[in-house]
């Protein structure tokens, strides 16, 4: 017997996998990592899984579990070794329950984000979470990775948005916590242990989703900024003037914008030119009714334009300028592809740093690489910058990137010493893991061990992710 | 040398205290549990907390953090062996930054939650934790406890309250997490690990916590219904109509209000004859103008009360009107006192199970217990209720109360049936630890006792609390 037929078994024959007939699945969505699994199984549900777990680790064989694999940072990519199993959730994609009175849903891990979106929406609900892949990611993904979007600043990460977990652990045995409490102080908190733990520590195969109501009305606008004070300035007053009904507040760079009329020169631009430093996209939702919401929207911005608080607005008159704006604002990671490859980074600070960050490290960047080209967007709300940097014009991507080290070096040390994170929302997975020990204290990397090695004592689970190397400690 | 001198070298004389100097702080707020120490110390600062730490993990002492001594549970009583330590930390009371573009403010584990709130508004903002004993419980033990309240319909526990943290560890080492980060993705959640775990997992000095806008408006009515069902359904209904503008929904039985009028005859009614079932207190608060709130309010009201989904309303009509219903409903645990000691529970179900919880619950104690008397009330929005029982009339307190273990059960027993909790917000401490090994699944507790192990190898942190004796498993 081997572990192949063993699996075969247990699962059935169609359920257990080559590595050649899962090719696509053992690289990542940008293809930076590449791996080799003993075998790719599909479980039917969370006992199937829970088995699977067990007999890996009768055979001491590594499981790295994936979801909808567009992950940016590696963490569902197995190694080179071709010793794991790679564990696909694809099969346990039910909606298990609605409750519209407790306002909760739970799915099982393998349902695609829009599908659980969906669902809530046809029961006159909102799961608020919202992300670029979210036709393709699924939510035990999102949660594997604790998953950010463009709704965190009303409904936090992925992380706020739930409830309870059902997780096989380390040992094939299945932790029972699909709780819908909104209160529950029993002992240690162990569903956000294992959400943002990418695998590592357990495997999420379901879960207890919150819900909202949808909203009865939403404004949108896009505004502009000369200096980026000024739009840190207007996210503050925007967040005093409509409280929790202000859901979105996205930057964007003019270089940005300019970058997006070239490249995608179909995308119907807010402004005849492109004259300002900065730009974001604003949205309020509400339950008020559209008049109401419409006309505090309007005033405050009006407001704002006449006291030069922002250097211009336009306001989105139908759904399909709504649609547009956010279609330019989902367009920025195309538009930047078709410019060539560029120093991605997924950035935090205070955001009452944000400014001093853009300000230094752009300062640095010029001294050191004269002429590269900054394309800064992000989650301004939540003080998440997507802050990707460019070659100079006239230098090949290809020559640029030869330093992507050293430019990413600059852009975490000043988030670092601004009290930054150097991974917002995107995780650490394999990309980030060597970065853990020039960022974060010994302490801490102690903690995060000490509870790995409690709940994967043998190291099976998703190895090589997250912590760094012992050695690198 | 011993440990008492060495801790009065390490703080000054003045700074370790015996057992006899601090009596009061040696039983908890209620009086059920009594214990004794080898000395109380009042640390000036982290690092000197860090020091006692150690100093007692040299003497291998254990060590039991105190914040305002208002637990209900005992988490922050020591035991009767007279071996552990006290740490006091009310000299750990510098708000150390607030920061009104980030909306954070860093504060350490000794200052009083009233004065915490006090400085936000003075900054403008608001900290919504608020509870009962705000004027002398501290954040620390909030923090220890993941403490509930009345705003967590709208805001969440201490926990969605808190973006990062100081702890030090059982090694007597400082974790520094302070991050006033809104995203941060970068291995695993200590935060939320700490947070809850009662002083046995580290000892939280200090946190930064997240403020909002103070809100511009805000109205208050009083409801009443003649089902439970119906106050259920008319929480729906308000949370689809007022968003997150709702910001209470606090139920009581009208049993409870009788009480009210018998015990604290002084304390205004709203209704002149309590002839309903059930009553709440709904509160909604927001950005609009007060007349735009209001009207939003009352044209709500009115509608639920022309449709009767609610029997009758009464909208407080001023500031002292609104503090008056405040008032009765902060009024009911000392009606319950003057009544006589009563059978408390603090428990959790999902929303949608509240009124078979109630109707359930109270239909066997009646079987068991004919003539009890119900006092339900608590934070329906929530899910939250503290469900009190107390002695048939003609019966003693005292002779009923003979009976708080069978009782409780009946009370536990259902809730747990209903995937609901046995301790929503009070947390676990000694007086719910043995319940633990009732209500949780081995699998669930087992996770619990490694991560301690993990985080505390050799026990000196509180024992005896949260988990239950390793016998017991």
């Amino acid at each position: 017997m081997s572990l192949f037929t063993d699996l075969q078994h247990l699962l059935g024959e169609h359920y257990v996998q080559s590595s050649q007939q899962v090719v696509e699945r053992l690289t990542d969505r940008h293809r930076r990592y590449k791996g080799n699994v003993v075998a790719a199984v599909r479980p039917a549900n969370t006992s199937e899984v829970a088995a699977v777990v067990r007999l890996c680790g009768q055979y001491a064989i590594p499981i790295v579990v994936q979801g909808g694999n567009t992950g940016l940072m590696g963490a569902a990519t197995p190694d080179e070794s071709g010793r794991s199993v790679l564990l696909l959730l694809d099969r346990l994609d039910r909606i298990r329950a609605i409750d519209t009175h407790n306002d909760t849903m739970t799915v099982e891990a393998g349902c695609i984000l829009q599908n659980v979106q969906n669902t809530a929406q046809q029961a006159g609900r909102l799961f608020p979470l919202s992300l670029a892949s979210e036709g393709s990611c699924t939510i035990g993904g999102n949660l594997g990775t604790n998953a950010g979007g463009n709704a965190v600043l009303r409904f936090g990460n992925a992380r706020e948005l739930t409830l309870g977990l059902e997780v096989v652990t380390a040992e094939g045995e299945v932790w029972e916590g699909l709780s819908g409490l909104r209160k529950d102080n029993t002992g240690y908190d162990l569903r956000n242990l294992y959400i943002g733990s990418e695998g590592t520590l357990g495997i999420i195969t379901a879960a207890t989703l919150k819900l909202y109501p949808l909203p009865n009305a939403q404004c949108t606008a896009f505004v502009a900024f000369d200096r980026l004070s000024q739009a840190v300035n207007f996210l503050s007053f925007t967040r005093e003037a409509f409280d929790a009904s202000l859901t979105a507040f996205e930057l964007m760079s003019g270089p940005c914008l300019s970058l997006l009329a070239s490249k995608l020169p179909d995308a119907s631009q807010p402004f005849k030119t492109i004259e300002h430093a900065w730009y974001a996209l604003i949205e309020i939702s509400g339950h008020q009714s559209e008049a109401d919401l419409k006309s505090l929207f309007e005033k405050v911005l009006f407001n704002a334009l006449t006291e030069q608080s922002v250097a211009d607005v336009l306001i989105a008159q139908s759904g399909a300028q709504r649609e547009a704006l956010w279609h330019l604002r989902e367009s920025l990671s195309e538009a930047q592809a078709r410019d060539g490859a560029n120093a991605k980074h997924d950035i935090s600070v205070p955001i009452s740093r944000v400014v001093e960050f853009v300000e230094r490290t752009d300062a640095l960047l010029q001294q050191r690489f004269p002429g590269v080209r900054h394309f800064t967007f992000g989650h301004l709300g939540d003080g998440n910058l997507h802050y990707n940097v460019a070659s100079p014009k006239g230098q090949s991507s290809e020559d640029f990137l030869a330093n992507y080290a050293q430019v990413s070096a600059v852009v975490h040390d000043t988030a670092h010493a601004l009290g930054g994170s150097i991974s917002a929302e995107h995780g650490i997975g394999q990309r980030k893991r060597e970065l853990m020990s020039r960022y974060k204290s010994a302490v801490e990397l102690d903690l995060m061990q000490r509870i790995k090695h409690a709940l994967d004592p043998h190291g099976l689970l998703n190895p090589g992710k997250v912590l760094p190397a012992k050695e690198a400690l």
